[in-house]
């Protein structure tokens, strides 16, 4: 695989965009493996994923965006990002007790399935760090107190610890603690969590035990972007698995399992693509 | 096939129960073909279907139900109800507009797929119609006042003709009209109704609009008997399709139209089939 | 909807298509409502849809394939078709005796959720007659000797029945009948046919008893365009339904009419939308 | 959970077998914690899991076996096994060189999820001893050489790793090796190998380039009994995603890994369960 830029946009829909831009890469001599783009009609705003070859390209890869914004940016109120398919992203996973997603990122990483780097595992409990150890990926653990008196200070050496690994988004691999605004502005749309119910359906604790209270026949798992308001940001992927009257909360719980790490593998997959787009808080994924 | 009698009990779970009953039927030369059953052990009950082969049996058709009462419900706290498979159940349809539904029963019901008859079509407008007549329905047409001042009225009209015609179930098939408390405490868990959503999430009206402002990855459709609460009766059958941000409500509507007919239909079959129980607001279905 | 043109395609893939096509509508004043592309990298092809308003578009609607022609054929030896989404393509429905699909299609095109038109109904039994009366379509009765001696001949009135009507693909609606080369060829790619199984497992005969028993969890169904050989035309679209040791031929049979119904009308729809393009014995369809 | 004992038997359906053994377990003081039964009327054969409470019971553990034979197997023809839930099986994993189904199982037999003993890891190749190394359990390699002139000396050997180790069943875990008729024939409907295509679609080598040649649009796996006939053995379970014309033969292979997995584990969870019954090349499965 030859090295590519990928371009990521967004802006009002009008016409002669699609040409304009598809011109600027054909003309620089740029190779455009990728090209995929959604209209919303309500909306009236383009999303747009492009993908071309670096060599060749008449631009230095450090002057592309430059050179977008200057072109593009006032003519189309062009919102983008420019990203290189030979600068993996940098991911933190965050994790508490439960040990079967984060057993499945890391075994997807150490296969070499994904085309990123892990730098570091967060925990509030000490109980994974046997997993890690296994995988050769540093653990670090912060206590937030009952009273949750230490919570800022906390999340204040999170928040460093992510700057100086320079991590580019947070998975939430069943992290049980919910994260603060500034944690969560830090990384707008960049912090991935899985939550276990078929989302809007069993919002909050438990939802398991709520889905058994409520006789449901199919339970689902729902990845998505955090945001301030609780399990209510992007969603990026579900899927769901048929149960039935014998079912417990316990069977549940293990049927459960086997849907969030396939549905939050499936999400970082996608985020480590690239091919992610989100407005109006939900998301546009490119194929 | 050889007329048969079905079963349907539960009671308080209690040691000797399934032999005692296994027994009865035996002892009597009733030949086994069906025998499923199930405990919920959180509220230690049982939930059993029988049924045997009437041929041979001693004791006749028309007192097993007050020989199974007389012997087993004041021993075992015996709830119970006893169908025969050569008395098929009479099935009410209530309709409004839309008409998938109600061809999809209909075709079924003309292909021979179900034990069942259908002898009227209820409906608060005029323009299905002309699709009972296709089959050679019965059409009856109530329309409820904007002020709803002839809501009781026609409700009492209806359950007449429900009782006229010795119907056992009814099944609403994109009805769009609330039923009274006294039309659904008239059919206990026998009005079987299609929500358009993956219930409990999206109750209420427009599910799919919701269902495409929260930025979902799946939709779904709900069948469940009618209680007092709205969408909130036991849950029979869901399923789920898959959709995408290319997806607009027309596109949800149309897509989710598939999911209601068949989600519907197969409520209906293991209704038609006494192959449910309900029971703390849920269902129990056997296979 | 104001009426659009749609441009199907396919080319060697080359730099610059995209934008030159593109920018042939641009110029034109056409204002692009749709664009999707795929890049088979193996084989080095592009495929593409393109969909403009003819409204204000420069080129006289009867001379957009002409100027598509002159200007990219030769230059990049492409393959297309235009279509005109004011102008519905018109279905012929084949069927023997059973009528699900046959009732999901008309249900469909009754309730308006196709732009197609439906000129005839051609069957080798009188058995569904009732059906196409009750929705008011010309039912057209062919039967074949059982020693095939009159099938050239009933081939022969069948397509210039298929002719007269100016139908542009043919549905099979579980049509028992292989059909012959010459009608095969006549309709390259624009004959949808539905198998009641997962293809290429149980080609042929009886699928559901072969996979009964074959004794699988799962069975499907897999609409395809008929080609020269038996159920191994491009695939379209499938789906699966999951099934239990308890289920026999008979059970399997009716679970599977649901799947087929519904596979085959999703096939039909992506053909109506012209969104479908086949290239090696496979389909390239656009989302 | 208290220890109890599981009887799993088939048997000639005949009058009176249900309430016979129940009653036997009755009338010895077992509480019956689960009962389910399955009749295949086509053979006429009666399949049936029983599982009871030993607390209690009047016959000692090491002389059921005895009591069952001698009462029930030459009156009813009965074939059974009985079972403990305090003697959890002992499972073998043979592997080859790829981790992903490795690392699903032992994730989840070191979270606890299965009442199940892993003796030792089995490989023809030294590329996952790293894996077994972070679980603590023992790693075997055997090379077969090329001309498999060594191949009877190497299954020997394994053969009495399996014997010396107790092993109850195999786990072939993408295992690239076929097996000997004599190891298959040692454990009989023991060993579970899961094939990633939807069986019986695309047996043999690479499935997932054939289900991209035959341009399918769903990928499956398959979880079966290994038994002397390729590919051919009582299905356990199955599963399937949906894939489109974008997916390439890569593609498929990294979407279907979670099949595989998922597949798998299910498969070994309904067998470390004693839920499972073969019968005519075919599996009963009980919920």
């Amino acid at each position: 695989m030859k090295p590519t830029a990928i371009l990521l946009l967004n802006c009002p829909d009008r016409q002669g965009i699609i040409t304009d831009i598809t011109k600027f890469i054909t003309d620089n001599r740029g190779n455009i493996v990728y090209i995929d783009q959604y209209v919303d009609k309500d909306n009236a705003v383009l999303f747009m994923r492009l993908e071309w070859e670096l060599e060749g390209f008449l631009i230095p890869r450090d002057k592309i965006a430059e050179y977008i914004d200057t072109i593009f940016t006032a003519r189309y109120e062009l919102s983008f990002n420019v990203y290189f398919s030979d600068v993996p992203p940098r991911m933190a996973i965050f994790v508490s007790k439960q040990s079967h997603c984060l057993y499945d990122l890391l075994a997807r990483y150490k296969a070499g399935e994904w085309n990123v780097e892990i730098p570091c595992i967060v925990s509030n409990h000490e109980d994974l760090r046997e997993v890690a150890d296994q995988f050769g990926i540093p653990y670090y653990v912060w206590s937030v107190a009952p009273d949750h008196s230490n919570k800022a200070q906390v999340e204040k050496e999170e928040m460093e610890l992510l700057r100086r690994e320079n991590v580019s988004f947070v998975v939430l691999a069943r992290y049980m603690q919910i994260l603060s605004e500034d944690l969560i502005a830090a990384y707008p749309h960049k912090i991935i969590n899985i939550h276990h119910s078929f989302l809007p359906a069993f919002v909050g604790a438990k939802p398991y035990h709520q889905a058994y209270e409520r006789g449901v026949k199919i339970i689902g798992a729902t990845s998505h972007y955090v945001t301030g308001e609780l399990d209510a940001g992007p969603i990026i992927e579900q899927d769901v698995v048929r149960i039935s009257h014998k079912d417990t909360p316990q069977s549940l719980i293990l049927k459960g399992r086997d849907l969030e790490k396939i549905v939050l593998s499936r999400a970082v997959t996608k985020h480590i693509e690239r091919k992610i787009l989100t407005y109006h808080n939900k998301t546009v994924i490119f194929g």
